[in-house]
């Protein structure tokens, strides 16, 4: 493979076309369809005033948030059945790992007794579909406070944290970032980064698909991860809008 | 309620805003958006060269069409746990309706060793999701099978007949065409009825909800019903489009 | 096929010997066989004075009737597997189908803080084991709830409607009652029609088996049904005896 | 408790009224409607020309037997809810413990490529559906192979045992046959024997259920069941009625 | 088989070498790595100050006693797939006899609002794998509770009785005690007993493997089985050490 | 804390008490009992000529190496129930870590048709579970092929690299080796690292418990790490004997 050219044409370190379709459905208090080019996923916040029972009667008070992931059966290029008798330990890690990730976002000692649960379903999946789900979920989350914090139920400061996710890899030896499908599984290391606006890392996972990798090679990969992660705020922030600046002052603030 | 007029402005016999979105996931052999209103169900068909084992090995050989619905976790006004032990009643019961009607699309003698399987995901509820469901799958099976009909793969008779569905109901005495869910849960009589575009009964479900109904109330259900899907089918072949030619002539012819 | 002979001698509308045997379990509050022919479904009703949680604390206090369907691994021609892990689709919908029809013999408000359990399980299958189960089922619905009646604990008016249910079909484009198994499988259309004593309609289901089917012949299967719900009615009424008074003065008010 | 005298007027050593109702489906190859006064178990047994995977390919080929044993709702005096997800321990335990008492009766080695499944379904309860199923059991065993025998398709050799059950127990001191389930309750130590015609053992149950119980205790419950099970066994002869003579002959030889 | 040779050199009466390695691990209130020869079984005893529901609110309060039995994956000669959907009926028939067989040695009525669970997890089987637990869950037992009666938190009478377990078999005719897996394959009657120091029978299970036995047969390997529980019982004595007085003086009292 | 100071007296650098169990149970193919202080993993391989389906009949055929963790209910300091319904997502994501970084250790396509699995069961856990897996698991590994390179049936370049795992984390700003449970608790760190004795990475996953982290710290973590493992593999070379020259020498080589 020659490094410096990719089969859609993007230079190594360009992500995919991103576009985030906010309010894609209605009932839910945050809904984002994110796209990152062939990969779509709809992300659902809903805010229920409960919780988990082993969080419940605590002094004080503090919130959650969980994560639920899962394709729809013909997300993939061949159909997958659905996952009826429990979800496959690939479905659960992800959950895990956004839920993990988001809760970064917030302080849960703020958001009383409420759980937000983020769904995050797959429609159409061509690589990179954990980090389209935090990326897009972060937007959700921040689109299901605003009201309550314009309204003052909330304080501003219960959204800490932006955050956003991206995939890099080394393909060929070069370091590409955001990976479609077919360079996700002609990867030899495939590393997944989630960080914040600040440039901190949230969560990192790198995994040595074939042959292990160096030190060198790993900070080279982090390096073309956090140059992604600063163009991902940048679009979520541009997608809060105009009307934003309660959410995204209490960011900057 | 004022038997003439309906909370969104529609008169008694009017179907809600219908929207066939032809393409919305790229894998699928077929695949449709089908909005009724707020009613969204993504409709996918996969073929596969495989038979269930019961079909094996039969001669004549016969192909297969089976469905599955389900619904997103926040579709719903309130949140509904995803069903991950085993599906519900409900959602298998439709899964099997929506399968029996669309196998009465087929010549399943015409199929060879091939199975259909249309994945009904509802994206966002509004009442009269399983007759989306049907309307948009039908739409979604042309699509699938039109290139293998136009490549001279499958006669173009395998496809024998044009099939839409559309629920009624008593509300207030009114027998009302297309039921959001406020209109559904306030009905007294509500039936689904399933026809093809030849005014023929595919499936019929009446259930009295309160107090049971007459044949009077029934034969005016059926009517209204069979107005609507003469409107539904127009609007499917529209979807088809221009070059729908070669499937729609084997319907018609 | 000669549509005026069928393979038992019964003419076209002609029902199966139907029998009841009342009391064949004493542990239940109401325990009948239901015999159609060869098809025999044990129909035992409990009552428990308790309430699903969805219903609990309504004021006014609301009762609750709920079904389920089962069939013996042999009572089939071949055997089937235990439904071990969940029920099967078909198995779920008959229940919900039982049910639905069942409540609609009660006024609910009436009932109390009470929940009537309906166990219909099939000891011996040849076809029609969903409409002998609803036949079967009011029949131990209504000896449930006698004592309590004659006891003043419920009032009469508790049971609001006489409900029986049969099935139809063409076959050979004759309309045949109460369809045995061979019959069944020969059919074109199969309705299934559950009914009151007075006439009117609780559950139409209606399925093309093979090619659709017109308004006419639908018409004509509906009468035939109709006829077979009276012929039924008058049976249960007849199983219930001499000091069914009660309950019958109730339904006859 | 005055311990010559039992609450239904039994003597210690009386069985409760026994019968069988042979035939009482007619798919099965073999049925029969066990009744120990009020515990009332239906035995069915399927003959299937297959063989359990791990059976497979041996030489010589060998046969199987196993058994499935499961309660009705309410064939006890408290409804219990269906076992959807998986058996319960005491009834899985119970289906094992049948299927080995019958594999007893058998020569397995004679039975071919062939499968006997004998379900045992508890119609009603009242103490002692394990003894009830065993002795039913086997009588419907012998009535399935019966015409395969009289055919010539089997050797009359293949059953070589008679097989039956029954419980005994030690109620206030005192040592009971066929213990009612008040009895049941009541009782300090459980014992259940599966024996043969001929008087040996096949498989010996007992279970302290309060204090332990010394050797001589045990000696008393051992000839009480013995007692028993040869008038257990001449009832299943009887059953067998005037044409058993092939069956019989097999096992007298 | 020379009936007076065994393979691994034992006597006939010869227990295989016994062992209790006691606290093997440090979290559980009482634990026992029990080795009776290759068969090596963890018994691991938890105290939870909760009741299960069905026992909650009894005037007087009454404590309870269960138990589960698992083995590793490769605990056995071949690697058995993990019971990831529901624990086999095997598992579970253990499981209910290991809890049955200690529960007889504790007065439930002495231990207040306290459940003990004895977790019996075979890391090693080689036969008799029940019978190592039930001897070594004793053990565990007694250790867990001598705490709470040396603080007076529990009376001394709480433990009523000491109980221990053994396998006995005729193989080739002789009475085997304590079978390995070799000779467990081989039995023509294999019987499990568990009985109390003072000689008295809490369980016996006694399966004939092939043909059935006799009354005498099953006498001596009774008394075989006796003469070996002595052996464990004082054993057990033993591994409870120097300061086992106060567990053993409320059992010899 | 002060930072330089740990709980058991340990330096930040230093790992806990170290030893590999070899044989701890004798069926497996390779088995190692692992101690990492008061965790303790039982890792028992083992080999089977089959593979799992999706691998079967490739040219040129490729072995397999999968693993599955989990805990005994009383491995922890409270009981946790056993997971019978399904894995949890926790135990199924380690089962995937431990199998994806132990398959980095071989040549697959030097294997042959042969699948090891490795069962990881954690006996006692006191932090690092995971990384007591892998590194334990690599051992077990290497045991359970060693006979077969020995013997020549397999070569010795089958085992291409030595693996091991450590847990470093950040706890009150110092970077902690080999976290026990209590500072597993107290971390905003928590990273897992598994490297090759070369000093290159298999597998990187770190996750901010509190606050995210900079790169520095990350820098500080990883070098941390990778010291630990340097020790971690002389201990696994040592536990592999003085015979394990033929092993050793094919990662020499």
């Amino acid at each position: 493979m020659n490094p410096t050219a990719r089969a859609d044409g993007r230079a190594l370190a360009d992500l995919r076309p991103i576009s985030f379709d906010v309010g894609f459905t209605h009932w839910a208090e945050g809904s984002v369809l994110a796209r990152f080019g062939a990969t779509h996923v709809l992300c659902n916040v809903t805010i229920e005033n409960s919780l988990p029972s082993w969080l419940k009667n605590r002094t004080p008070p503090q919130g959650w948030l969980t994560a639920e992931y899962a394709m729809l059966p013909r997300s993939t290029l061949t159909r997958s059945p659905r996952e009826q008798r429990w979800p496959k330990g690939r479905t659960q890690e992800i959950g895990r790992l956004v839920g993990r990730s988001l809760r970064a976002a917030l302080d849960l000692s703020l958001l009383g007794e409420r759980t937000l649960t983020v769904d995050c379903d797959v429609l159409q999946a061509d690589g990179g579909t954990r980090t389209a789900a935090i990326t897009g979920g972060w937007l959700a989350v921040a689109l299901a406070l605003r009201p309550l914090i314009e309204a003052g139920t909330l304080p501003a400061a219960v959204l800490i944290r932006q955050i956003a996710a991206v995939s890099v890899g080394l393909v060929g030896g070069a370091a590409l970032l955001d990976l479609d499908y077919s360079e996700d599984v002609a990867a030899e290391v495939d590393l997944n980064v989630v960080m914040t606006a600040a440039g901190e890392f949230v969560e990192v996972q790198g995994t040595a698909e074939g042959a292990p990798f160096g030190r060198d090679q790993f900070d080279t990969l982090l390096d073309r991860a956090a140059a992604g992660i600063r163009d991902l705020c940048a679009l979520q922030t541009r997608a809060l809008g105009g009307d934003a600046g309660v959410v995204m002052r209490s960011l900057m603030g």
